[in-house]
């Protein structure tokens, strides 16, 4: 019966796409989520000489599975469908004839970097974790603030929870960093912040919190899909001046703490990034002392350990005390021997931290799994 | 020098590409926009038969052109240079053997409903207005209110000026309605709200307001691509209740005069819609009594007025007094001969309004132009 349905439904894209000449925006099911959480994809392309399906998926058994190739049928519409998939949301591209394109069936688009891919959520589990669901929502502000020490104004996201707009009460911060390529819509739209939030908030599982995503790239004043052309040369142009991120941070803290209801004490404050910026938090969280009582490194380019002066700052931010430094790596990451060999000196100098070892590699799926793990351990005193 | 110039950029790309295997993210400076303000535009498909860009161009002699054939160099890179346009912002797909996808060299990408389009920004003149520049800046809210009368949770985009979040003071707001296939992202993302309003706002051409984006869709909470399958099945399904999105405003201006500083008086509030959201506004100004003393209907689909019930409401609106009634549409729009008939009725109740009649179709191009021209009539006095 599903397999009827699925040719009738081919077929009646197939006439609906020639009828509107180059159009092929059908209003499809697809990419469709079975009951086995398989998914099948469909690209319509009948003059293509190959379609790939390729992705971020992973096999019920854990496997990880990157292409499938697709088949054509005698209308010219592509299709496959996968092996069930473990509940996660997925990124994906096409490639037609060797040109990678996003899924013109599908509404849900995510942006990493200068990349475009469509999006699915299988459900269940994960899944579940990185969807809208009927729980009260946060708000996401999209706002600018001065930096006086990058001598720009510079854009961020800023999460705040349901209970935030109408109410009176202070919140504590996590600062979100993102990694290389990334910009300030990073951690919302690929790590699905927003929803992570919401869903353990409405689950108990965490305590509410302000959300701050900021633009670590020091040359830029925004991701540029916002700004038109102008922006986008600034995104391309890494000609900075003297200062790097880590020394305007203060800035991105000063608007903050001006500008919404937060808790100003280092209880209170949480630093965390990823790759490029898991970096920026090790350099962040030891430059500013006594700020942050709360440290997490995921899949961290901790850079510059070795250095006499970052040394010393290990030993001051060790005597100085906090209350979390959770450092956490997949085994595939190729970060993974930098953050055991930087474990090794922390070890060497009694500084306390929390290993956090995860299989898979330099991933968005790690990193969601790693703020939802973290966000529970966050202000709990 | 510059024809050489392209010549050497599309040969290291097809290398770059041909490296890469599928990849085609090269990292070009295209589209580029030329000193004459004509616009190149690159596709790196060596296996295509044939490659058009389409898009909303406008030649600067005033003419539109729809369709750019594009050539194929030996290397398999297809480009293509446009004629002078007009300064605007464009949106544009390329269709590869009659499969619509995007530019994969060029981040800026809007949504226009289900179809996602690149984008590219010509200055000088209007494009300049929806350029990001260096002005203050306004804020973006993503938030969600509750809606008993359609009782589910809904989304909403909401601009705040530069002023808005470190001062105390009250604002005027407008709010502001999509059309058909639209949902609540559309006016910031198509219609470049946040960048009008704070270019208009820092040259002193209008009073600072807020700005709120609806989504007009009842059936619908929210925008699908940031909500995942299970959102993006409610957007399609227009199974709903008895309620309309009409019958629901109050509960946006009960949530927006609660959350927000505004003024909450009639003098301070505005509505106007495009298309759907024009008959929306349409509807709501008369539905609404005493709310509004400014409304404007762009492109509107004022359907229903030969409807008694309506032309007694019509009456009561005459009668209750406002200071704005805008209508605007374009002589080349389908809805050109209703709103010229909704004016023949609103002669014939003198019923004041203000027309404005413009060149141009059902189009975007000429939605922001209405907006821009708009939002310095509002809250004058």
């Amino acid at each position: 019966m599903k397999r009827l349905l699925l040719i009738l439904v081919l077929a009646s894209m197939a006439l609906t796409t020639s009828a509107q000449g180059g159009r092929n925006f059908a209003r499809t099911e697809f990419p469709r989520v079975n009951d086995d959480n398989s998914v099948t994809f469909i690209h319509n392309a009948k003059d293509a000489k190959w379609v790939t399906l390729i992705g971020d998926f992973t096999l019920q058994d854990g496997k990880d599975q990157r292409r499938f190739e697709m088949t054509r049928n005698e209308r010219g519409v592509w299709s496959v469908t996968t092996p069930p998939l473990r509940s996660e949301i997925y990124s994906y591209n096409f490639i037609v004839d060797g040109v990678r394109i996003c899924d013109g069936g599908n509404m849900m688009r995510l942006r990493d970097g200068e990349n475009h891919f469509s999006s699915v959520i299988v459900g269940g589990d994960r899944g579940d974790l990185y969807e809208v669901q009927d729980v009260p929502h946060g708000e996401l502000h999209t706002v600018w603030y001065s930096s006086p020490t990058l001598e720009k104004d510079r854009r961020a996201v800023i999460y705040t929870p349901a209970s935030y707009a109408s109410g009176k009460g202070k919140y504590p911060v996590l600062y979100l960093l993102h990694g290389m390529s990334g910009d300030e819509t990073a951690w919302a739209e690929l790590g699905r912040t927003a929803q992570i939030m919401d869903n353990l908030i409405a689950q108990g599982k965490c305590k509410e919190m302000i959300v701050v995503m900021t633009n670590g790239n020091a040359w830029q004043q925004s991701a540029p899909t916002h700004s038109g052309g102008r922006a986008m040369q600034h995104y391309r142009n890494r000609q900075q001046g003297e200062a790097s991120f880590e020394d305007s941070f203060g800035d991105v803290i000063a608007y903050v703490e001006k500008n919404f209801r937060v808790i100003k004490k280092r209880q209170a404050r949480a630093i965390a990034g990823l790759s490029m910026g898991g970096g920026h938090s090790f350099n962040i969280s030891r430059l500013y002392p006594k700020t942050f009582d709360y440290v997490a490194l995921f899949s961290a380019a901790v850079r510059g350990f070795n250095d006499d002066k970052v040394q010393a700052g290990l030993k001051a931010q060790r005597d100085n005390g906090f209350k979390l430094y959770w450092i956490a790596c997949g085994t595939d990451d190729f970060l993974y021997k930098l953050n055991c060999d930087y474990m090794k000196y922390l070890d060497s100098i009694d500084f306390p931290y929390t290993w956090r070892e995860s299989d898979g590699g330099h991933t968005w799926r790690n990193w969601r799994i790693y703020l939802a793990e973290l966000v529970p351990m966050l202000f709990t005193e």
